[in-house]
């Protein structure tokens, strides 16, 4: 794409009112832009983004079954009094139209899916199965001032698992937990995400959030410096060892919950009466489990790890372009360079604007795309390309040919 | 994908309480679910159709120039305050949160799109420009007995042009007006669609509606037996010749509104003082365009124009998978089948359940899938597997490698 052309444009500062570093950064770069607190409008090269982190999801959640899905945003009310949620779920956003029909606006779908996945599964050969869903979800959160990390509405994955016994729920369970861990290491925020104990609630011991440590948390972890996995500060209260292997020794630090898994059981299934007679007749509730990431909140919490004085440094899985190509004064052969990256199948944002050089490293470091490669009368004297990774302070003069063969290889 | 692990099953009944046509059939055929009035999830096979129509749309709207975004659901009040239209909205949902903070829930986004440019677009050289995203959107429907052709929450692509004149508008609108012609091909209803002119409101003479003539359609068009443009009953009324050829002999016909484009002019951007200064220094009130296209609606009026008393006849375009691959006792052969037609970039549903062959081709002609390919003794017997279109009676056996040669060609 053609800077020229993009609808946005950097800014030199973010809004007075927006306090966080993910949004001050993401707004300055021209990735989102706040309507309200809490509430923020993807741009295209935040579009870009999401998507990116999207297509991870949802090839994790397509290898471990689950199928594809969207359930509305409107809930009728009658689904949360089913749950006994209509009344005490306090973030619940509550809607009624003129003829006096009251609904809820989606924060979760257990609400929902349950009574659909009633509709059709009723023997007990349907079994196991799960489905998933990626979209937009509200709560109503008074203070929002955490960016993109608490949203009054953001974007969720929500899988929700459908099992005739505990045993299989387990295992699913630990099936959709290493899909977790290969969704954070993709994201390129694998090494500081911790598996975190949690309270299970009145049905589940246990259950496990996905926390990433991190300065912007608003949660405290205790990591286990034997196993590395974490408590979280409920269970720290209880009991003092870890409960994966018994160590003792834990380091506190500041962490943001970046996805959660939980065992529901028969929470949700009982009150909707979703029971199915096993091989042997017998009728049995079915057993859930149901599983979380916010999009909104990966993207926030990328760029509290990744970014600098600078701005942002986008690991190459979710940058919105692999290759950010600056033209000095020497378009023609940029043009050139950009067609013949693009053919190779390489994204590129295309800085052929009028401006100085200065305005353009600067927008550059900003925006924070993996490679930047720079065409000058200068470098076409030497022979090729200024290359430099944005996540490096060496520059190198290379062929183009060259450079693929370094983008092929040093991801 | 196996069809034993498929989430939804078909169903011999639509719920009483569905009256229209193109939601029973895809209620049971297992492609949406009703919610409740208005309100549909989209199941695995509504998901995949939703997509392609989704991405036919995109790289329509990206073609003419359109960059990707997405605005939020949530829309302050006070944008909707400044043009008015807060209090003369009546089909606007309003939530209020706990602290007195106000929402419209976004069916339409004039209110946001038109501020959120304001901060980016600020010299003449940024103009023109267009942005679209494609997103749920919400409507205050207190009788909803259509089906997907006019829901609650339903999914739209919404486009906004912003111009320096009227002359460059006129010229983007009548790419867009192109581009739609485009889409309703692409997806199988093109022929059935007209382009209607309708009333342009205070601003313009006239807007265009597309309209697809179907005995389930709300609206009443007059088609030009000219020059196949349509008027609508608005435009009937004032004039009796075609805006288009001065013909003045018309069919009058039911028909669906699937998509309209209008000139907004400065309706929406005077309200914010979007305003450029001009080459000259003289300022300007920026001139916009919008253009919309359902996409429930899309869905559900493809069902309603093509569909017989056994189901659904999907266009290949939209079609949730290719092939139905069904097999009758034969399961290894067919799977080797599946395996092979998967290698070939096919999408194939496979009918491996342990079912009787009449449920399965009841089955496979409900849900309407454009390939029908059988594979039983007799057909293996017979060098191959027995090959059907949806859209036709004859069923031929034949090898493999002559279905893919089919395939390729025989769209």
């Amino acid at each position: 794409m053609k800077q020229s052309r993009l609808t946005t444009k950097t800014r030199k500062e973010a809004p007075k009112d927006e306090v966080s570093l993910n949004a001050q950064l993401l707004m300055r770069a021209g990735f989102v832009d706040k309507l309200t607190a809490g509430v923020y409008s993807f741009l295209p090269l935040g579009f870009r983004v999401l998507k990116k982190i999207e297509n991870i999801i949802r090839e994790e959640m397509v290898a471990v079954g689950g199928q594809e899905i969207l359930m509305p945003t409107l809930h009728p009310k009658a689904n949360w009094e089913q749950t006994g949620r209509w009344d005490t779920m306090d973030d619940l956003y509550k809607v009624e139209d003129a003829s006096g029909r009251q609904f809820g606006l989606g924060p979760t779908h257990e609400e929902v899916v349950v009574p659909l996945m009633q509709k059709f599964a009723n023997s007990y050969k349907d079994f196991p199965f799960a489905v998933f869903q990626i979209q937009n979800k509200f709560r109503m959160e008074l203070r929002a001032k955490s960016g993109l990390m608490r949203g009054r509405e953001f974007f969720m994955k929500d899988l929700y698992s459908f099992h005739l016994d505990e045993k299989d729920m387990d295992e699913y369970y630990e099936k959709v937990k290493a899909a977790y861990v290969r969704i954070f290491q993709r994201a390129g925020i694998g090494e500081k995400t911790h598996l975190t104990f949690a309270s299970g609630g009145s049905f589940s011991k246990y259950s496990h959030e996905f926390q990433t440590v991190s300065g912007a948390g608003e949660d405290l972890i205790y990591i286990c410096q034997k196993c590395s996995t974490a408590i979280n500060k409920e269970i720290k209260e209880e009991t003092p060892v870890c409960p994966e292997c018994g160590g003792a020794d834990f380091s506190e630090e500041k962490a943001i919950e970046t996805g959660n898994i939980f065992k529901l059981k028969t929470k949700f299934s009982a009150p909707f009466g979703l029971e199915i007679s096993d091989e042997k007749g017998e009728k049995k509730t079915v057993i859930m489990g149901c599983y979380g990431i916010g999009l909104n909140r990966m993207m926030g919490t990328v760029v509290e790890l990744f970014s600098d004085e600078k701005g942002i440094v986008w690991p190459q899985s979710i940058a919105p372009f692999a290759v950010h190509l600056i033209s000095l004064n020497q378009d023609e052969e940029a043009q050139r360079i950009y067609e013949q990256l693009q053919r190779e199948g390489i994204e590129v944002l295309f800085d052929d604007r009028d401006a100085r050089a200065g305005e353009k490293f600067a927008d550059s470091d900003l925006i924070g795309i993996p490679w930047r490669v720079v065409v000058s009368g200068k470098t076409i004297s030497a022979g090729g390309v200024e290359v430099k990774k944005r996540s490096e302070e060496k520059a190198e003069v290379m062929s183009v040919e060259e450079l693929l063969r370094k983008m092929k290889i040093g991801k």
